[in-house]
């Protein structure tokens, strides 16, 4: 029996894909990036999820069932010694290559952990930049770390070879824990590397200046370190260790869990029914997600972040990350921890990551699926009786946690009792810093420690949201609220105000209004509400985030079209699943992104439609940040409105929790 | 020993205070409405603090002790009939009554229970009422219930009398249960109670058109509930009953829970140390927060709250509450229950209140505090190492819950392992509904069942926050991130961006901008953080959320001047506590409110300030809000910046948790 559509590929799938594409080449080298599921033409998706859907239980529609294909990103190195960046799909029954591309040289690959180990060794090699370090005389015990990351954009005029940047620190080794935070050790250095020569190319000196200094000129002393102080996370090197009256919380499900998990995607919970695959560029992503026999989303999947940095000086404008087109999200994920990472049942989903040999390995525990209780849902007390009903909201969680060097994001989809869809991130980790002289202060981030500058920078995220509110059919409007001015005719007691709807018929982008209450429907202009007599929708407020602060026309922000709108409406196309385009890495200018897709201006009135929204986070460092930040959490709701026919979470029992206990129960004498 | 000066008065010494006020009078007849702590003046306190602080733990400061003082709101009714408000100040240890106000007409007390118990009996009463009644031909077994409300602003020119409102509906008594939803029957009249004279002295006829039709025409048949559904929520009276596959989530805390309290007021966690206490108007409120040993807040409150109501149509625009103001958030909160409110290890706080006659009894579990996990707080993947260290966000819960007839809201402050300060607001109950006409729509709201419409309204809130930053002399700045032209000086690369500060010198009102990233900075500008050289802050970021949508000029608006700015910053002076003024009820004009705090142009920098923030929900209704709407969830976020010298959680240990358990453990055979 084929797997589901949706599902993952397994390890053999993706050893046969591997097959294929080795077959097609001799005496070339073939380095392997991906090899991922290509999800299913969505035409061919909605036959078989129609019949899927009306089918028995268990029973498979077989017949409609559409090829499994695997996408595979893969370099061809030939005697030229330059590779050439291909991809390819793989129909995995047939075990033939059904499509070939090989990729402009105007793009970059996203890059892979194996180009990441490449700078490090050229790092080591490099006659050049082991002499830079020796200049800065580290202290005794102190070793270099370098710490590789993307080029970021290409200058104008820049010769568009494929580069790397290594950032650099000092790690305190005199402890002989390889866990002591080197990020308290900034180096005014950073290496270039030309990928394809696999070679240090070029040394950026960084300035160490503060507020009044120049933008390039050195300041720093030789012990460039000296006023550094060290900043422990890991328990064992706190000086003054963890606090010890933290007393367990412990979530205990006596029954298991609510949930049901079958073929490792399929989820069933709370009349919640929706499919969970994974894959390198975008992580978890939910498919076909229905609630009580009625279909809401086609797909939904974090699409994008970038991550601009606001220091003027070269070469921090090209620190601008595109966390999920250059690396790739799903590559970056944690391998979580019973326990740690989420408490109570837990199950978790395994991926597959290929080596540049292509052969297939399990990546454990990439995503989680558990269940919390998020407070009261709902309650009403008649005060007439005094008979409360008091229900909890319960909410089910798929989360997967992605490091990109010194960062960490915790990505969560929860779905909830009340009907509700809520994306959330959490920012965490270790900001970014650079090294500051003593005693300066800077205008481009804050000083957070001793000799560490983090410098002011934004998140900003995209996600994408394949909408199917009780069908395909779809179209958006956004609703406000309006002062009336007061009128003997409309508004004789200055009372009224006035809800003014305006649909989005094109592909556009639109901003939140906050000022105005502006919410945005996806409706089914074909299905109304029987109490109502409006059309069933889900809606939701954008968040009205500080979009992009770098100057219009600046690389940073042409690489970044996607963030000019908090909202993008587009028409659904195959393959159009990334906000900032295919191939971020090293770009200067978003191509294919979903501004290009909104260019198209698409009639989307009653269409299969698409929404994107861009929301994010200002990140003006504090000293709280460091070294390890406290998560900011931001989040995303997206909520049914007239789409059912009451509060869906009115049948949700109102039982008493047992094993809720007064504190004068369990308290010793002295706590209470 | 005298009880701590914040602690909420006992029933004793409520009783002393009663006793006080009765000896004053003879002949007349004397009705309480509260009885409360008045809390000693700030000088006297900061002193007493000062010394509690600096002394043994447990050796309290008797000799700076300041009075034990009661509030006490009554009215006196002579011969005449026509009941004066009083408010009086007793010493509770002299036994005296050190301050007395006769309350002029032109204000109205806020309101008790008992009135509405009058405003019932006179309904009984009215003849014109009763055939009002019979003329809807209510169907069998259905019976009149009426709600009462506050009469809401006097329109300008009405005779300033004390009025009382009904709001009219039938319940289904042909089950036998006096919880059956009589919500979803609303009957289109509005009886009128001269709270004085005790008699119906008008009844409000309501429109039940929908668009198109007149405003005041009646336009319903006499059987006006025919096309009304039934609308339940209690369990047992659900059709289909509950649903059934939702198993338990337990929250224990083996080891007990990691806060201690003590003298019933005092709460110490996590080097969190805080006093709470309860009164009939605001509820709970926290005094003196400190964490680890530093000041950060000498007062925390939720103020006040607006429910403006959006229909045009008369007496609709009378539909306004102000629940803290008119009738007493802690006058209406629920007794909490075990393993309902809230799950783990809960203490709960008790209240006393008064009836009419003054005499004191426990008001019981009025307050609960507890522990809860909320997901991960930092993580850091060393990806060389794959070393994890993941801490859990832990936070302290002091929550609330009121009841305003159909409504609820749940209130929290919540204290965190980062430092971290939330004011959590969760809206629930059931939206207030008119009847309208079959097969009808409405601009003024929503049809979410049968013949009902939830009419579009406001919540507004207004929080108090009185600082005390690392002492009582603070300033506050706004802190804006802007885009700069690329420009060869300061901007070449196009990627800076700056950030402004703007000081708030005078006391004043301001908006949010999040397109500016605008965050508020609460400074000690006499303490400096010893790496970034900033003062030590707590910051938050006002939410854009929609200001009041009543016309200006109008009663609704100008009774809510609070509602005109997301943040306001005042001077301190003694008894400023509520956003919209003392007495709201009936009121045609905020006065003494925040807006006219603000007016007074007071110097602020250096100074003891209070910060206030406004923000709400424009709540226009979706079926999915009925029968009783899921939890609209509201968050303010206070936060260090600064004011630490790292993230104060660094040192949360990262234990795993022992609890959790993988669902394939736990599962049986068909679940996974």
């Amino acid at each position: 029996m084929r797997p589901h559509p949706f599902k993952t590929l397994s390890v053999d799938e993706t050893r046969v894909a591997r097959d294929v594409i080795l077959s097609q080449y001799q005496d070339v080298v073939v380095d392997f990036r991906e090899i991922f599921l290509q999800e299913p033409e969505k035409e061919l998706m909605k036959q078989y999820l129609e019949l899927e859907h009306s089918s028995q239980p268990g029973r498979s529609p077989q017949s409609k069932q559409p090829p499994r294909l695997a996408k595979c990103q893969y370099d061809v190195i030939g005697s030229s010694r330059i590779p050439e960046y291909h991809e390819a799909i793989v129909d995995i029954e047939s075990k033939r290559r059904v499509k070939h591309d090989i990729i402009s040289k105007e793009y970059h690959a996203s890059l892979t952990l194996w180009e990441f180990e490449t700078l490090v060794q050229a790092c080591k090699e490099s006659e050049e930049f082991q002499s830079a370090i020796k200049e800065l005389e580290l202290p005794e015990g102190f070793e270099l770390v370098v710490e590789p990351w993307p080029y970021g954009g290409l200058d104008i005029g820049a010769e568009n070879k494929r580069y790397f940047q290594g950032l650099c620190f000092a790690q305190d080794m005199k402890n002989g824990n390889a866990d002591s935070n080197f990020y308290a050790y900034p180096l005014p250095l950073i290496p270039v590397m030309d990928a394809h020569l696999k070679k240090i190319v070029r040394i950026d000196r960084l300035a160490t200046g503060g507020k009044g200094d120049s933008m390039s000129g050195k300041t720093h002393s030789a012990r460039v370190l000296d006023h550094c102080e060290s900043a422990e996370y890991v328990p064992e090197l706190l000086p003054e260790g963890t606090r010890q009256d933290m007393k367990p919380i412990n979530i205990t499900q006596p029954a298991g869990p609510s949930f049901k998990v079958t073929d490792e995607s399929l989820v069933e919970w709370q009349k919640w029914r929706f499919r969970v695959s994974f894959n390198p560029r975008e992580g978890a992503v939910l498919h076909d997600v229905h609630y009580d026999g009625r279909s809401i989303l086609y797909r939904l999947s974090v699409s994008e972040m970038t991550v601009p940095y606001g220091d003027a000086r070269a070469p921090f404008h090209r620190k601008q990350a595109f966390d999920f087109g250059d690396g790739g999200a799903g590559n970056c994920a944690n391998n979580l921890s019973l326990g740690c990472d989420c408490l109570g049942v837990i199950k978790y989903f395994d991926a597959v990551v290929v080596g540049s040999d292509g052969e297939p390995r399990h990546h454990p525990n990439v995503v989680c699926l558990h269940e919390q209780d998020n407070g009261i849902g709902w309650k009403h007390t008649n005060w007439r009786t005094g008979r409360a009903v008091v229900t909890r909201l319960r909410e089910l969680v798929v989360q997967f946690i992605i490091t990109l060097a010194n960062y960490e994001y915790v990505f969560a989809f929860k779905l909830d009792t009340a009907g509700g869809i809520t994306v959330e991130v959490r920012a965490t980790g270790i900001v970014s810093v650079v090294n500051i002289d003593p005693g300066k202060t800077s205008e481009y981030g804050n000083v957070v420690s001793g000799g560490v500058l983090a410098q002011n920078h934004q998140h900003i995220f995209a996600t994408r949201l394949d909408p199917a509110i009780d069908g395909h059919k779809n179209s958006m409007l956004y609703e406000e609220s309006h002062t009336v001015a007061q009128n003997p005719e409309t508004n004789p007691n200055g009372n009224f105000y006035e809800i003014r709807k305006t649909p989005i018929t094109h592909s556009s982008g639109h901003d939140a209004a906050p000022h105005h209450n502006r919410v945005f429907k996806i409706i089914n202009q074909n299905k109304k509400n029987r109490f109502s007599g409006n059309p069933v929708a889900y809606k939701f407020t954008p968040p009205a985030t500080q979009k992009l602060l770098a100057a219009p026309g600046s690389i940073q922000s042409n690489r970044a079209l996607f963030t000019q709108h908090h909202v993008w409406v587009t028409k659904y196309q195959e393959d159009e699943l990334y906000a900032a385009g295919h191939y971020t890495l090293q770009s200067q200018q978003e191509k294919g992104g979903v501004a290009d897709m909104a260019k198209r201006n698409d009639e989307v009135t009653n269409e299969d439609l698409v929404l994107w929204n861009v929301f994010g986070l200002t990140h003006n460092p504090r000293v709280e940040d460091w070294p390890v930040m406290p998560c900011e959490i931001f989040q995303l709701h997206f909520r049914p409105s007239d789409f059912f026919d009451r509060n869906p979470a009115i049948d949700v029992p109102s039982t008493k929790n047992q094993a809720s206990v007064l504190a004068e129960k369990c308290c010793t004498k002295e706590n209470l």
